[in-house]
């Protein structure tokens, strides 16, 4: 999966993740018309996301789908969760479930299913959420981390751990020293490095990356010296405050390893820009990969 | 809530909450057989953890929901995590969703919503998941905690931040030590104690519980001791091995601070005792309700 991945990137010379942190509140005023239920939001929100997703499937590798903007709609959320993520895999957009999920072992094997795997009926197997990669937690160590790697490994599937996150206290508990000099989050890199070692693809990078925000540069340019083999998913360019000079250390000598997420810089981009909130949303993932280029340079296919 | 979660444990002199962590596999034959779908396995879910919640209503004040097992049905799954919240509230019973959600703040304010707020739609406000406390990861720190605790004031509900984990490799992040000394399970306890701080009740504890793995009888000892304010949420009891005693320590002197999961003991106690279910998974209760009591002594409400 790293590997598809890090080849639809460079196919396509752009690092931009689309994410779909798809607010109902993001929506034109004329998809917002009238709609007084879960189930009405939920259509408009998919229907949203066809639109975003038709508009840029062709210039970007992947998106992100946060599961929290549709939970919040109850199982009608849900639903617009799955079919926003089969529309766009079936558009051959990577899918990036962005769920953050955390348990014990025999627990974490049941979101591994859910989100990577297969759930088992009798003798019947049936894909709940058809995601190619899930974020997850770390805090519960090994045990909470490898049914995700299995499952990894049985699908072609991936992870992004929880190592530096974007947002402002994330340096609270992330940042705190340990008694040996490392920080937390060095540890939780290493730890990362550990779960990925058995799935190191053809170019270097493991199917278990890491979650690093792009507004920590200091952070993100320690970690990329120190997870040779870890692919980084980059939250935090856009509306979270980080530009393309600050994520450059992200990535390595072939400007590969990363993958950049905006969420409301794209789809809010409309508000901005005019035009319909397809166009604007295409024309800001033009406007972003220009960006990210101009920093980052050619990005190649090597090892 | 906390206050009226206290309240029940005394009226039943029981601090047992009942983990409805119900794996399809974990239901009789009878009510699996000819179930080939999600929608199928979701109801038949949903009919044994009813079951269940009459057998053992009068007898415990709360149930825990692992909305890990709902998930892995896709939204058929989600249904049915709904409706066990809905019915077990309908049966006077505190419901515990353990999602262990985390996220960034803007994020975190979606799961807040869904789990124990509502969400706005045009001039309505709509319940997806009617709980009444929430499990949530505190890796990234104040801003990713705050959406929650504001959604308990505002409905007096409660949260419980994962501190020490009851599974075996918990302790590889959670027990290493800062430089100050200190242990990262101490830190992120001391975190809840400050983010309960502004909803203490009337019996010393806070809206802002933890998550003590009663498989850490030394680590719960300690923080016992260090969170006066801090009520747990105490698993491990029973499958994960752990036992009465070895969690004598998570009470304070007036028997209260804590309410003890079991979910496998109960919900597979008549594969072992013979019986029905419900009724193998009611004397499990009985005799766990007799085990606590025994070691912690009687339960009154005092501060």
């Amino acid at each position: 999966m790293i590997d598809q991945l890090i080849e639809a990137i460079v196919a396509k010379q752009n690092p931009t993740c689309v994410g779909l942190d798809t607010s109902f509140d993001y929506l034109p005023d004329e998809m917002k018309e009238g709609v007084c239920s879960f189930e009405g939001a939920a259509e408009a929100i998919l229907a949203f996301n066809k639109g975003i997703v038709d508009a840029v499937c062709d210039l970007v590798p992947a998106v992100k789908v946060q599961i929290a903007y549709y939970e919040m709609y109850g199982e009608e959320g849900l639903k617009a969760f799955r079919e926003t993520c089969a529309y766009a895999k079936e558009k051959g957009l990577f899918v990036i479930a962005d769920c953050k999920r955390n348990d014990i072992g025999s627990t974490a094997s049941c979101y591994a299913k859910a989100y990577l795997g297969e759930t088992s009926i009798g003798d019947k197997a049936i894909e709940a959420f058809p995601a190619d990669m899930l974020t997850v937690n770390g805090y519960l160590g090994s045990d909470g981390i490898l049914p995700f790697t299995a499952e990894c490994e049985k699908g072609n599937k991936g992870i992004f751990v929880l190592v530096k996150t974007s947002n402002p206290s994330g340096d609270e508990i992330q940042n705190l020293k340990l008694e040996d000099g490392r920080t937390i989050y060095e540890l939780m890199g290493e730890m990362v490095e550990k779960w990925g070692e058995s799935t190191i693809g053809k170019y270097g990078y493991s199917a278990v990356g890491a979650v690093v925000g792009a507004t920590k540069p200091e952070e993100a340019k320690r970690l990329r010296g120190e997870l040779r083999h870890t692919f980084f998913l980059i939250p935090g360019y856009g509306a979270q405050g980080a530009n393309a000079a600050m994520l450059k250390n992200c990535f390595d000598e072939n400007g590969i390893g990363g993958i950049v997420n905006n969420s409301r810089g794209i789809l809010c981009a409309y508000r901005k820009k005019g035009g319909t909130y397809a166009e604007a949303a295409r024309a800001a993932v033009v406007e972003m990969q220009k960006d990210l280029s101009s920093t980052i340079g050619v990005m190649q296919c090597a090892k």
